[in-house]
């Protein structure tokens, strides 16, 4: 295991990519545009960041970014960058600056992605990483083998304490696995936090007497540090299993606070992701900015899903979810739950599991349940039947012929 | 004051704008894809977001970003949302998920940035705001009028403690009135926090016994919550004025923790900023963006500067520039003081002071005062010289004909 990060990029410049590629690494390490004192060789030994690898790919005609250097032709290139561990130690906001920093602006960039990190081992002892990942959110919600069959609050905001806890009562009752908060729905007024966590834990906690199963809900607790706290506290000692956090909102050190705090299962919800991700010639890739989070402590993280609503293309999502499953360390792999969502159905299990090659997700739709002709239970069991017919590598359709629920879906969501 | 929640967008999109603004308002408040029991009339009344105003734009043949629905043209309009306050409450990590969330991802959009937001009175009330601003900042500084004559470490990471302190009094002597660490040295092994919190204090304490003046040093105390918290304590204790904390490295709890906890001004560093900004139809615009920083408390923050370095245009600085100095309420402006920085030397002011109208404004150059061909003081001179002359009117050639660093100046870092 080197002691050095490396982060890969995509490229796009109208000068020769090498001497693009250091401009990158001087800005993010010991590099000065104009020589100053006390520049020794020693300290560039020490501190500067080195380009690892570099090649090439297609050039293109037209700039993909606006407001950078012009040329006749622009150079694509995939690079990889390297710095010592000791330039931070093994810290994640200040790995935030290093890798990303002010490299999206540098004039002579065209177009910048990061792609993909490695870290040394020290960052997986230093943070926290998930606490509870697949195994111990398995053991909590009582579902050994299959994803966990999940959905969410909806309608998103609206609903008051008693309200959500009724829908809470119906889903239970339906066979759910997994419930989560919508991510606009946390503290406001119109539906307290403390209220709807003791009304949802009333219904769940009788319902799990009864039937001997905890429904595990992700209590959207996002908000500033001390508040999230309380209320993973909050929900802790009224036996809940699980607490929601929106990254974009919480930050990095907001996320590592909850985590260094929390005793349950964090569902990390990536709205937002759009900004970070949508053009295709800027910002992040999944992967790199995943591990992020991964260390800081998310134990479940979203990833979209196969024919989503949203705009993200279907390799994009199974290249989210893969990555997520491959291990960062050989002995300390921080793996989180891959969460599939969004205009999910019994339609898309057979090709999600044969993508990802695992059930070991949570696996949430929303229309996909309530919206089940023969109503939520039927929802619920429509989607474990495609689920176990795609594990036991069954046709969906020949499963349906003996599975009611599922021969139902697959005529109602097919398009 | 309206008890609502304004947001406005650039949006660009193959179907009817009117339909597509719809679909914003429905996936950030109570909308469904499929009607869901319990959606009642009383609750969209209650919780809906509404589309306040929409009017169109040009129209493009090509769509500015991949993956969403397709068409023969995709217009452009410009749309104004706003949400009842009490779907969340004057809480800014929630703002954050309902002004932004899954915007960007929607099918509907090939183009989606966030312009500007308004908020309700109730936000300043609740959130720190800038403590120190452009009064608290000068009074710590003690710089009655004119800009703070600024500059950053370089090179930005690789020197050790004692270099980096002997660095600050060759500043301080030059007569510098404020000094950053660079964004990449926060704790690194390489140069510990508290070895480089009190190599600097001690030369900038001497500095100050000796000469009356205190020069201002924001360290970098980008971290984790509680050691930011430490650091900031040991600054204080050691005498210092200024922290700096790096925004997309801590995001908004982190700064928030460290906010409501800090006794010194926050300069808030926005290295990062490229991937939400720089693909023109998509991200956020420096106007919406920075609110959130300014409420919760960041007392600088960063425009990039004239004729800079990177790839942002002139305009965009100006604009950002002034949208740090316009009031977001009329009783709690929440004005940060802008810092400009990148390229900047005797060449910039004129220009940055006719466009900003104002000279409350960090001024920051690197190789502007290290370079200047007669050394460090004469390069801090020329920079007052040149806002000297600018804020009296004169012509800056002119003004050096009786000011020798601004005519030197003038000559070296001319295009």
């Amino acid at each position: 295991m080197s002691d050095r990060i490396e982060a890969d990029y995509l490229i796009e410049t109208p000068v020769d990519p090498a001497r693009a590629a250091e401009a990158m690494a001087g800005e993010q390490s010991s590099g000065t545009f104009v020589k100053v004192p006390g520049e020794t060789e020693a300290l560039r030994e020490r501190s500067t960041a080195r380009v690892e690898t570099l090649s090439a790919l297609e050039d293109c005609s037209a700039p993909s970014l606006p407001g950078g250097a012009t040329g006749e032709v622009y150079h694509r290139a995939k690079v990889t960058l390297s710095w010592p561990l000791d330039n931070i130690g093994p810290d994640l906001p200040n790995l935030m600056a290093t890798v990303s920093g002010n490299l999206f602006e540098l004039r002579q960039f065209s177009g910048l992605r990061i792609l993909d990190m490695r870290l040394p081992r020290a960052f997986a002892s230093a943070n926290p990483g998930p606490r509870f990942g697949i195994a111990g959110t398995r053991q909590l919600a009582g579902v050994d083998q299959g994803p966990l069959i999940g959905t969410i609050v909806k309608p998103s905001v609206g609903f008051d304490a008693q309200q959500t806890a009724d829908l809470v009562q119906t889903l239970a009752a339906a066979g759910i696995d997994f419930i989560k908060d919508d991510e606009l729905q946390a503290d406001g007024p119109n539906c307290p936090f403390d209220e709807r966590a003791e009304a949802v834990m009333r219904v769940l906690n009788d319902h799990a007497d009864k039937t001997g199963k905890k429904v595990m809900y992700a209590f959207n607790v996002t908000g500033e540090v001390d508040d999230m706290r309380r209320r993973h506290d909050l929900v802790k000692a009224l036996g809940g299993t699980c607490v929601m956090a929106s990254l974009n909102s919480v930050g990095l050190t907001g996320m590592l606070a909850l985590a260094r705090h929390s005793e349950l299962p964090i569902h990390a919800h990536r709205n937002g992701w759009g900004y970070l991700s949508r053009a295709p010639m800027l910002g992040w890739d999944y992967a790199a900015w995943s591990k992020f989070w991964r260390l800081a402590g998310a134990d479940h993280m979203h990833v979209n899903g196969l024919q989503n609503k949203f705009s993200e293309p279907d390799d994009s999502v199974m290249m989210s979810a893969k990555s997520l499953l491959t291990p960062m360390f050989a002995d300390a792999p921080c793996i989180p739950m891959p969460v599939f969502s969004s205009g999910q159905s019994a339609v898309q299990p057979p090709e999600t599991y044969r993508r990802l090659g695992s059930a070991d997700c949570i696996y949430a739709a929303g229309g996909g349940i309530v919206a089940h002709p023969d109503g939520p239970a039927a929802g619920v069991e429509s989607l474990r039947d495609a689920w176990d017919a795609a594990i036991a590598g069954i046709d969906a359709h020949d499963y349906a012929k003996s599975h009611p629920a599922l021969a139902r879906a697959l005529e109602s969501y097919s398009a």
